[in-house]
């Protein structure tokens, strides 16, 4: 049996590639396991050799230390890899596929599955509904950044791609299709986003540069994507976008230059429960700005996605309301403006079927638009830190050499 | 030319029926007009005499001063009318034809009226989308609380009953087709309510029923029905719905005995910011405890239907944050759940047809349901009173006693 | 183990129980089944103790010689059992459950099957895109009308009653939704059906009556179902239906008397291919009259679901292009009109559960309306000659006597 | 007052340019004129002066004298123009104002106007529901392939250029809002195209090419062209499109060629009753051919959209059957996939202002893509016929000189 390395979360700011256990067709205790899930039998999954995983912004939620991960979790929730062992009740995933593994893991066999909800399955985590791959308080499953790693009900989860070769080739894009891609593609689908939109995206950071790329294949007439980091807005502005920098005043002034008018038919939350205020001084975080600020800049009968992360509990929360995860929001305003919101996880699985088709027919370019910066698994520490600084760059480990 | 009386609001707590003014086919200087809209021509408007005319809930926050509705203004947005006079440019409505006005006003010409959105017309109202009759801040159109009004853009607004005679033998169910019908169904839908589902209504009072019965409407299988006054739950249970007593203690375990499951599929606030808390000592107004509990008690893939009204400012609000319309939600309890939420006015129109023909056609007693109550035009301001203090009793004044 | 007996097709007119073998985890060569399904492991499947299976219009097509169905071919798609074995494969179903099978046979892991299209799956019959139980060229998976039967991908599947003996006591209800309640429920689901449609309902057969109840849960003002058969009407109507007498005249005027108006918004075509004329002489088939009927009665803008059943061939068609199962359509009158339709089998998973809550809670007495009439299994054959008589009964077979 | 030109039906084959009246707010009587409309004020109308007009493929089933259309019928209905006189009662158009005139005439105060559906409106075709400009049986609103036109509830109707220099710049591409941009556009959405979709268009005309860009806005991965002409097959390859030519053997296998697959996953039909047959000999027209073709190629669980026109009489129909509008089509094959149909004039209002801001922001070039042509109104004659041939292009009539 061969040995496996993964990229370990150690405390606040750390991270370290260490030895870690071949997988199993079980679920074995370790960092984070829900004593529930312990010993779970996974002959419906498969072991995957890992071709990339990629480091996602909601990683460094963990890494920063505002969440309870506890030490030596093994992370990584984008992965796609090939199928090198298969339980005994995989029936039409085979041995050698190249598959894309959605974040999200689901059963498949119960209600929310049924209706195409995989975000929020109820037979994966036996906290809540909804589990991730190296994630704290979702299931215990363990990550992908990692030479290997165990995906379960294989059949259900898996995209599998047409063509191995074609595959590679596109690669930087393809691994794109395990979570940001789709999640800021939700993001759009939900905030209403139709041939002929206006759109406005709060963060430059790739989910706000995947919700930008998918805005575009939507049909959007303007995407405008706002940061306060001005490499990012300079990415956002290589693939087609206008700009919006927070730092420099009041967005509505700001549409309203581009536009003519000062509102959008729909907006995007990519930034989550980490916001930092707009304008002068907006170094501060002030967690309900980016909400607050969507309200404004959104036309009346327009409405809002929201796949950047909002959390129960912040222990770093910068006061007492946010550590309880309470925002305080102009809702008023919002519903003045008939506006309705979406929340939650990306159902992966909803979207990357035809999102690979469109990577596969040179419909969309993700892997240029975010900037997809290929490591091997041991640089995986300097990608964590290199992101964290605010680079326009989306790291992509690629622990057997098999894409650099 | 007719005399004409109409019901006004004179300060806190105070309304008294007035001589007001017989409408013209033009938009006349008054309390509350937007100075922008005085003297809009109205060709495209009637005169209708006024047959019904309810009191709304939303009335009251103006009357408990809750607003800054000036001296004098004529209330009353819920009109059913017979046209008397028919403008120039009116083509297909015509002199006799019996008639629900929704409360909206709309233009039926901008963006948002094709769009079917027109609870936020962008013509109507010089100050932001969206206009009411006999409404703060809401263009300046006369109340409709009176003996006559005038109602503008009438081909498009107005939903004609097709035969008066059985139209005045239903007209306590169809006076529900202004408002709080349609309202309280758009809570349902917006909620995602359908055939089988398990739907959790904050709040009692007209519009809670009304969703009640829309939800029942729309397939429901069990609709629970929440509130601190027992006379409004009873009157809920008279209709075959559950009912949670929030005074009693957290909702989600009174769910819980009633389904088995402590989370409902879909739920409608009913309520909006004057909202107050939950368990003892519940009198004290807490305008974030009902959004929060809605996520508490709706379940992962849900949804939240918001009719119940939220300002952008409340001078009467028990706080600062209250007084700027800043609710301190916890919104990462509906991340977590990936619901979804759907704010502001009902677009009346969007519904009032088929709801006329579930009327019509025996499918719904709505006028029982809510309890109305038809009284004399004179007698409104017992009406305010009496409901004021929890009646539940749906207030509908018959100012040319055709009804009673 | 346990012997097993079923209803099995003889020839044109025939049927007769017989001895079958006792189903298998796998899947066993027999009159019909497809070569490539021979010997299929089924791990993920159970072993059903028939505790309901009904006799459906479409297996009388294959009971009238209208199709290539091979002699002895064990009958029988609405099935509603309790598991008495597990494959090892099966994580969450489990032995003593009380389920309800969806006609459509589904693997959970298709493209289809992800996208709720559970009546197209592609993995479950070699020749084409979906599957059934006892269904000449739908696979070849072993008919329910037995004691015993197996269901494959049963996690997926199979829907679990909540409680057993609140189960038992509605099961005439619940043994409904294996097919005829839902795909009546589909018909009107696609034909737009919204709380103050009017409704046509074309056929009063047990599937007519079932999207007439569809379509009163679903809050149609009125439903209108059309047949030839009085006795079937007078069903109709002793659930609060209008009827149309075809065989007295044009529908349009019949409509007119009961409307006013001679159309309606949304039509269901609940007869198919077996259709015969409109008018005197109606006893001759004409396969396109009711979907050219259903064309003249929809107003313009509405919809027509289409649960009936056309056919790609039909051995006993009346002439030559019935035969290859071409249809004379006056296409051009539904598109003047902007109409929509919308064909297939009901892929029930989609409604089965919402429309089980309305049985469980008393919205709906689905049993009563199709006149539900429990026979022992030994008692098919008359069943079947009685059924095909026309009359106003589904007949519902107990193996066990576990109903009676 | 000005004089006025238009082109007008003279007989099969031919039309000319003559002297008509300058318009009125009023329907004057004239050729095809309805009588119940004669006299019909129009007070909420406008006269535009026509910048563009373009000529239609369903103008050709006119002039090819395969309709009732009377001689002298003024033809066209796809108008840009600019407002030079307004009713008294139009409020938010203004002269001046540049404008696109959706070919749906629509009263805006109807129940369909009302719910989105302008292309059946109730209240301007005494006839039936929808009404056009210069077209047979559609109520007889003069058309406006002439000098100067007349279009009734302007406010309603017409969508207004935000900026009317910006706007004559790109006034080849946004003289396809009128008709064919939104009509192409249309059947996507009604085919259910979206991102990474497969579809299939049938026509290469106009429409046809029109659907590809509609296609390939809405993010389709593949988009196919089928058509007999091989000028027009180019066209559609030069916008990025696979093609298949019906003349040259099954389209199932020309498909199966470019996908790997046979099937695609939504089809367009923008072909309509005049098909001429697939393969060899396939210039005899064969009005069935294209839909019981499409129902071939279009994958289970898919769509078609059906753009093109199917009449309810043809007198130059080549059999009784296509006389009477009877298609005979092989509706089992659609049904055994489940695949849904919409047909219908498209609601061009619906569309046209989302695809407007995708010409004015640049992200299609509909004009290059159906090779806009414009000539002098002299030249509609010479158009007329060069179109007919199958020349690839889309002529645009320029009254006034004020495009080329």
């Amino acid at each position: 049996m061969a040995g496996n390395r993964g990229v370990a979360y150690i405390g606040p700011g750390k991270v370290e590639v260490q030895d870690i256990p071949y997988p199993k067709l079980e679920l074995q205790d370790g960092p984070g396991v829900n004593p529930a899930n312990v010993g779970r039998k996974t002959e419906h999954g498969v072991i995957l050799k890992v071709v990339t995983s990629n480091i996602c912004g909601s990683d460094q939620h963990m890494v920063r230390g505002r969440t309870t991960a506890p030490e030596n979790l093994v992370l990584g929730h984008e992965i796609t890899g090939e199928v090198i062992e298969c339980g005994r009740d995989v029936e039409f995933i085979k041995e050698g596929d190249l598959v894309s593994v959605p974040f999200n893991i689901a059963c498949g066999r119960c209600r929310n599955c049924k209706e195409g909800k995989t975000g929020i399955c109820l037979n994966v985590n036996p906290a809540r509904p909804g589990a991730a791959y190296g994630y704290v308080d979702m299931g215990g499953w363990v990550g992908g950044q990692a030479d290997y790693v165990m995906v379960p009900y294989a059949d259900w989860n898996l995209l599998r791609f047409p063509d191995r070769d074609q595959a590679m080739e596109k690669i930087r894009d393809l691994t794109m299709l395990s979570d940001i891609f789709p999640t800021g593609f939700h993001g759009c689908v939900t905030a209403g986003v139709k041939p002929g939109s206006t759109v406005y995206i709060a963060g430059a950071g790739p989910v706000g540069i995947a919700a930008a790329v998918g805005a575009q294949l939507l049909g959007a007439a303007v995407v405008i994507v706002a940061d306060l980091v001005e490499s990012r807005l300079a990415q956002a502005r290589s693939i087609g976008c206008e700009t919006v920098d927070v730092s420099r005043g009041d967005p509505k002034d700001q549409i309203e230059q581009i536009l003519g008018v000062p509102e959008v038919d729909c907006a995007v939350d990519a930034v989550g429960f980490e916001a930092r205020g707009h304008g002068e001084g907006s170094a501060t975080e002030a967690p309900a700005t980016v909400l607050n600020s969507l309200m404004e800049v959104t036309a009346a009968g327009g409405a809002i996605g929201i796949p950047g992360l909002y959390v129960t509990g912040d222990p770093g929360g910068i006061d007492e309301a946010a550590k309880i995860g309470a925002l305080s929001l102009s809702l008023g305003t919002g519903w003045a403006k008939s506006l309705s919101f979406t929340t939650g996880q990306c159902p992966v699985m909803r979207y990357n079927r035809g999102l690979m088709m469109a990577i596969l027919h040179d419909r969309v370019q993700i892997a240029k638009a975010v900037n997809a910066t290929v490591v091997p698994l041991d640089k995986a520490p300097e990608g964590y830190a290199d992101f964290d600084s605010g680079a326009a760059k989306k790291y992509v480990l690629d622990p057997h050499g098999m894409v650099a």
